[in-house]
């Protein structure tokens, strides 16, 4: 079975292009982003999402930023079309080029507003500083807007080689008739690629295992069962959906080979961030026996966090839970606590599968 | 601060007067049912809810099958409203009164009807097996009548007065400035009188004692959210809601005194049948070193059965998960595994209190 790659994010005609994953599972729209509040509006607001997806809407928002100061279209890109790379048009070379102070000064204030959008995942901020590191070299400008292109290019097909990787190691763990459990969406909507976690399911199934899938619906913002199970029924894989308070009888019933799921942030000692609700996940997985497993690439692993305490959690606004498309749920009045992740400790996770092959515990990133 | 007793489950002029709760906390409105059929659709459709106050209505719903039978307003009852106790309207001696053949027919169907509706919580099967043991008494029909309202208003009176008791022994268990985790909705809107665990929490404050409260949303029918948060509003009690993957950051950052749920059924060692997500959430408080207490009235003991195995878990309809208010928010064609309930084993429950008092384990009940 072939797995389908999604146009999750990417830059087409001096715009970010991403599927808007609001509307989702109910319409499946195409948006183009021509405006770096845009882009930070569309982080904040999880159009797109996921660590390594907003990782590359970072990156290309920092040419977003430069499109909208020349406010004619400068760049394009066929990353992940199967055609060419990116390219700045040639018939730009006539038009008034910011200098390489006005550029760093530009990117500088984008890059800041962008990285606030999400604090948890290291993905968007590493973009960012990768990006960083190509407008801070000297040179010609001409030649420093190509190599942001590139990088930015280069972070999406990284993103895509890395989730081929990871989820072709990652599958070895899951065998023909199993049943996995996951939490929150790890496909290719959260990713450039194929996906980390379900990543791993799919490349398991396009290896003609057959495996089928528990989504965590994953409260707040039901990104399982809206995007989990979208996916798994574009790639034809069985999905059926639970609330996260069932996850406990279904473990316990015994039918599940084992718990898979992602991460946004990972310390130096395996302490793994990850949406809210993997913590009380991978407790309930330890109790029954369950093996619990973390797919992600090795740029969420932040080795300058001894471990998971350092790791900021985004806490998002009430209404998130209070209120359900719009309507209000609990009373006028009555607010949440809405951490939108939670750190799991090391000891609970039985091996972390990133695109380099799947390690055991105990952790010990270091600096790479 | 006095503690006010809602009117969840009534008797008022032959018809059974509930608060239609799936409206809450949107809209407070009361409903007034005369056929069978809708007191089986309100419990059935959680419109009356919460293991003791299916029980009152599962009494009053056998009533409401004589109503039916006479096509006239027989019964009347002013339990609750501090007035008198249960009658047969006088000026019904007069007209045609079915035989007690016809009468237990009636009931024998009436009942079998009614008890199908949940299965789970033991209180439904118990209130209907009081009311047939009046009803299989020898003697005249009127006499049978009365009785039958007596017994139906008995079991709301113990409920009541089984609350306060209940709420009384519990309080002891909460102290001044402390916040307490609760899942779903154990308030005066799940019983006759002020509730049971929330209850617990109403008396702490009622005396004196600055509590707060933390309310599992409750996935899927957010009883948490709309009830919960809605009765601790109405009393006064602080409340903050969260979802129930949120629950392990709560309890690992160490400022939840206890966790306190309601029962469905309880086994004769201790394991206790509540709403999903309840096993969870003890092992969760294991986990964190927090207690974890169950408060339910004696009568949701089954002592017929040795442990929780044999506790029947009700299964309910899959778009209660994918769908939201009337709307899609799994893919279509997408199922969800949603048993309404789970079983917490003994040995994490730190105490059960019942209007008897706080017990400790190990547990053992007895037939009574």
């Amino acid at each position: 079975m072939p797995i389908e790659i999604l146009p999750t994010v990417r830059l087409v005609q001096g715009k970010l292009r991403i599927i808007d994953q609001t509307l989702l599972p109910g319409r499946y729209e195409i948006c183009d982003i021509g405006r770096v509040d845009d882009v930070c509006e569309a982080i904040l607001n999880l159009r797109v999402r996921g660590a390594p997806a907003i990782g590359v809407a970072g990156a290309y928002g920092v040419l977003i930023a430069i499109e909208e100061w020349s406010r004619e279209w400068v760049f394009d890109s066929v990353v992940g079309t199967n055609r060419a790379s990116a390219r700045v048009r040639p018939e730009h070379a006539g038009t008034r080029l910011p200098t390489l102070d006005e550029l760093r000064d530009t990117l500088e204030r984008a890059a800041a507003r962008i990285v606030m959008t999400r604090p948890t995942a290291v993905n968007l901020s590493a973009a960012l500083e990768r990006m960083r590191r190509v407008w801070l070299r000297d040179g010609e400008v001409t030649t420093t807007l190509l190599e942001l292109m590139h990088e930015a290019d280069a972070i999406l097909e990284e993103d895509l080689a890395m989730c081929g990787a990871l989820s072709a190691h990652g599958s070895a763990l899951i065998a023909d008739g199993d049943a996995v459990l996951t939490h929150c969406n790890t496909g290719g909507l959260a990713t450039g690629g194929v996906g980390t976690a379900l990543g791993v399911v799919f490349a398991a199934a396009g290896g003609g295992k057959r495996v089928r899938v528990y989504a965590d619906e994953t409260r707040p913002l039901l990104q399982g069962a809206r995007l989990t199970a979208w996916e798994c029924r574009r790639q034809g894989v069985p999905v059926t959906v639970l609330v996260e308070g069932a996850a406990a009888s279904l473990l316990s019933a015994g039918g599940v080979a084992c718990v898979i799921v992602g991460a946004d942030r990972i310390a130096a000692n395996g302490d793994t961030a990850n949406k809210v609700g993997t913590h009380a996940l991978a407790i309930l997985a330890r109790r029954f026996g369950v093996p619990f497993y973390v797919a992600a690439p090795s740029s969420t692993i932040d080795a300058s966090l001894p471990d998971g305490a350092g790791i900021p959690i985004e806490q998002r606004a009430g209404d998130e839970v209070t209120s359900f498309a719009g309507a209000r749920v609990a009373p006028e009045g009555v607010d949440a606590y809405n951490p939108a992740f939670d750190v799991t400790p090391a000891e609970l996770v039985d091996a972390i599968v990133t695109e380099h092959g799947v390690l055991r515990p105990p952790f010990r990133f270091g600096a790479s």
